[in-house]
């Protein structure tokens, strides 16, 4: 089944400890794109400056993206640049540039349009909305952040209602609904509509609570972390991927589909920008998935 | 097979948002040997002050934990209180009082001497020495801290070269080896003795590093923490209480002792001080580690 994923495309600079990634491919419907495209036909809806370089589109394009809902407007791509420390839990922002991304309102392609399953990017709560206007899919999946959580609570609350998944990091659970303990917080965050919680604890994993069931996934431990940009956005796409691909969202699906999300965000972290989600193919993912079954099994 | 262990006994007083705890019976060696009793019989090897209430040592040997090598000075008993916050990761201590376990100096008891299984505890490195001129057990397990590997560095690798596990904490094996990277940083510390390498990250749970395996286990999410003092050598206590037990350590038999070690930590969680521990029978046990199970099975 076909997904539609709404987000931001950025040009990124990132500097890391182990190297500097200048104006590359960017941005949460990028990452999500390139992630949930060995699972699914993935339909990209954003919007891109004059300046964004044809190598991006040709390289979403080689991963089957469609993108006819990539908007091309006049001006400057988003543009983000940030810093992370040897702890990769620790990131600094250095610079955020919106340019295009500030006028962006949704414009759903056809395909976009009628695709069963739709992952709402981390963007303004009221565009997801506008999002939802447009069309009636089967599963909607969520991101958001703290600033909306402050800022735009009654519109997040609107989402919340008309979403079936949510990926939320801890602080936000707590930020959300004042728990602080993450089964609790859950819960919460159940309450305000989305059926299946996902918690991510950054380098630490996820823990996936559904109505009747709390799964745990132990992130993959890595010796080779470069860059963690879009890892969250990466396993949103894995997860999102392999539930539209199998088309069923059961407890036992859920699990599977959070073990793909966390297998998938590990490849984007062992190379900067989407380079490592870039060369990855069925078989790479495969293996992954049986060693992250060892990795857990007793 | 029997185990034992040598460490600190003590009288916390504990603050948690959920309550406090005063002068309750506390110190590593106190959880470890609760933690264990319920696998194997446990020699408990330290020392305490003519303060220590009857009622402590009635608990402890109504759980079947030999007394024989804690050693009755003349002083007031090791005190410590500390104080945590709703992110129970973050504590404050607010004093410590070694009192009679400053003069310490593990004389182990017969049953100690020649228990196959022995755990030494966080205690000074020479102090370890010590406990290792006076046996030859089978298999050693070692805790030790941020303070011995910045002041008594040369003491600590005499030990480390004599033990088959080590229970460390994240940050610790950054100091130990400057690998930021856990499975990196595990792998040197098996560079410097242990074979088996338990790597503790708090409420995200475990890495157990062996020279051919690798094996997550994700923390069990708990509603109700109470109080998380002694968790870890409660985890210590259900690791090498299992592996006592089953007197093995294979890879597989190691995975399952690092499960009943996070199913025992667990329950110590949930109340305070040792109350935890001392109501659990093999039956909340069996029923956690089936629970384990579910939570990470996919």
């Amino acid at each position: 089944m076909d997904v539609a994923v709404v987000g931001s495309v950025a040009l990124d600079t990132v500097e890391t400890p182990w190297g500097r990634n200048e104006d590359g491919l960017g941005g949460a419907a990028t990452y999500f794109s390139l992630a949930a495209a060995p699972y699914a036909r993935v339909h990209l809806v954003g919007v891109v400056g004059d300046d964004f370089p044809e190598g991006h589109m040709a390289l979403l394009r080689d991963r089957g993206v469609v993108l006819d809902g990539l908007e091309r407007a006049s001006g400057k791509t988003f543009r983000w640049s940030g810093r992370y420390h040897e702890d990769v839990n620790v990131r600094d922002t250095l610079d955020t540039q919106l340019n295009v991304f500030e006028q962006f309102h949704p414009n759903l392609s056809d395909g976009a349009r009628n695709a069963p399953y739709m992952f709402l990017g981390n963007i303004h709560p009221r565009l997801q909305l506008e999002v939802l206007e447009q069309a009636r899919p089967k599963f909607v999946g969520l991101d958001t952040m703290n600033l909306w959580i402050q800022t735009t609570r009654k519109d997040l609350d609107e989402v919340l209602k008309r979403v079936d998944a949510i990926l939320i990091n801890d602080s936000e659970v707590k930020e959300l609904t004042g728990h602080a303990s993450v089964v609790q917080g859950a819960r919460a965050v159940q309450a305000l509509g989305p059926r299946i919680v996902l918690v991510k604890k950054g380098e630490h994993g996820c823990l996936l609570v559904t109505p009747e069931d709390v799964f745990a996934v132990p992130a993959i431990p890595l010796d080779d972390v470069r860059d963690p940009t879009g890892a969250g956005d990466s396993f949103a796409g894995g997860f999102m991927g392999f539930i539209a691909a199998q088309d069923r969202s059961d407890d036992g699906t859920l699990r599977k589909a959070a073990v793909h999300g966390s297998v998938v965000a590990s490849f984007t972290c062992q190379a900067f920008g989407t380079d490592g989600l870039a060369r990855i193919g069925q078989d790479d993912i495969a293996e992954r998935y049986q060693a992250f079954g060892r990795l857990v099994r007793f």
